[in-house]
């Protein structure tokens, strides 16, 4: 079997809680599989979710913080703070990324917001251009896989295509398309614990069966079909051509490549 | 004229920045239009974004943590972190709320998110329906407004209704849907700065007049159309009923109200 590298961040506040319980359970099923695994718990880390002058330690204090000039700097010249660099390192050799996270107010927690707000730095996670690297489909994370396993405590028909929270799909574009894609990365579909409030026994174990489905499929699993930005769907100003969506693409859906026809 | 009162949450560390300017400017601005106005610059109160059992200080250590649980009891019983408590009187103390921030990875900066997260507890934010509150357009902040002013490094074109990045709309909607229309605000459209990386002195003189203009119609101007969640347009699974959105209107867009013919 081909043994891969698999991170996971996790990002609840307690470790018996249903996200705790799916962030150890993928790690255990991936190593029982044969899979290396790295674990960043954000919590057990005491990550700091907050953009600072620290992020930068070459930063003179006197001078004005220019976030974007000085990720880029820091991560050019090799001295971002060393737990981002552990970060940005631990994608780099991962084959796959898994994160973990309980929804809160239609998005990730701020823990793990901020671990992409201070990891994805300019140089890294954006502004790669100067690097021969285009942004949506090709980035410095191109070639590996990244899924959301997440908890949503609302029912599925609510965030369905007609649903009040705004159809799942759209309501995680930010994330799927703005950070996986936008980095070069293959956003796979979420697995999501639906009304997560009421996860008894016998429930968590259906969901445990599931979720080992969907970890075994890690690397064999279709991505959602973005259109990488260079290849001529977009026009110079980074619209979608007319014509290119398929005929019932809507929203947010323009973006995907149609089926092809069988 | 009618004084009103105003909050304002600002969201950079680097108070030097357009955003810190914005968020002075408008400070000012309303003061000197004879508006009350506090500011919760989340950088400078050290703001912890992340939620956790400091809290919650009732919160029992050995217990495991639920947080929906924790935050309701804290809320109902009056013991919720004082900091906590501070921003939630600002809220209801206020008539219109005004969030200041660089768009970060599609969504607010994670110290803005971790605000939302810690502030917005059960019982305040949500879970309301138990004290007579329904959820989307009506809750514990119903009759304020809510605005938010944003920077983004992008251009318009590339954020519009065809744009790569996904309309602007609809990236935002998990705070103006999610957040506002959820507890109950008029969430109006926002106030953007486009390719903010490049902001001169003569177009920061001509920005500040288009916000003050925005500023002085913050009680006037017409709030997105957002359906409440009781009123007929949704069914009991939470799901728009069949044809109560307008002839063009497509993805998130369906859950505004259609115009009303002339």
């Amino acid at each position: 079997m081909d043994t891969k590298k698999i991170l996971i961040v996790s990002a609840h506040p307690e470790p018996r809680s249903l996200n705790g319980a799916l962030a150890a359970f993928a790690a255990e099923e991936l190593r029982r599989t044969g899979h290396d695994v790295r674990v960043s718990d954000l919590y057990a880390m005491r990550w700091r979710p907050e953009v600072g002058a620290g992020d930068f330690p070459g930063h003179d204090p006197a001078e004005r913080l220019d976030v974007m000039g000085a990720s880029g700097r820091a991560y050019a010249e090799g001295h971002l703070a060393p737990e981002i660099a552990a970060e940005q390192a631990k994608l780099l050799w991962s084959d796959a990324v898994i994160l973990q996270f309980p929804m809160w107010w239609f998005a990730m927690p701020a823990i793990l917001k901020g671990w992409v707000d201070r990891v994805f730095t300019h140089g890294f996670g954006y502004g790669t251009g100067s690097v021969g690297r285009a942004l949506y489909g090709d980035g410095t994370l191109t070639g590996r896989r990244a899924m959301l396993s997440l908890t949503i405590g609302a029912t599925e028909p609510s965030f369905s295509a007609r649903g009040v929270h705004g159809h799942l799909a759209d309501v995680l574009f930010p994330i799927q398309h703005g950070v996986f894609h936008y980095t070069g990365m293959d956003a796979l579909p979420p697995f999501v614990v639906w009304d997560s409030l009421d996860v008894a026994g016998s429930r968590f174990e259906a969901l445990k069966g599931a979720y080992a489905e969907r970890l075994r499929d890690l690397f064999t699993t279709e991505p959602v079909p973005y259109r990488p930005l260079k290849g001529g769907d977009y026009t110079r100003t980074m619209e979608l051509r007319s014509g290119r969506e398929g005929p019932d693409a809507q929203g947010l859906a323009i973006h995907l490549r149609p089926a092809s026809p069988r």
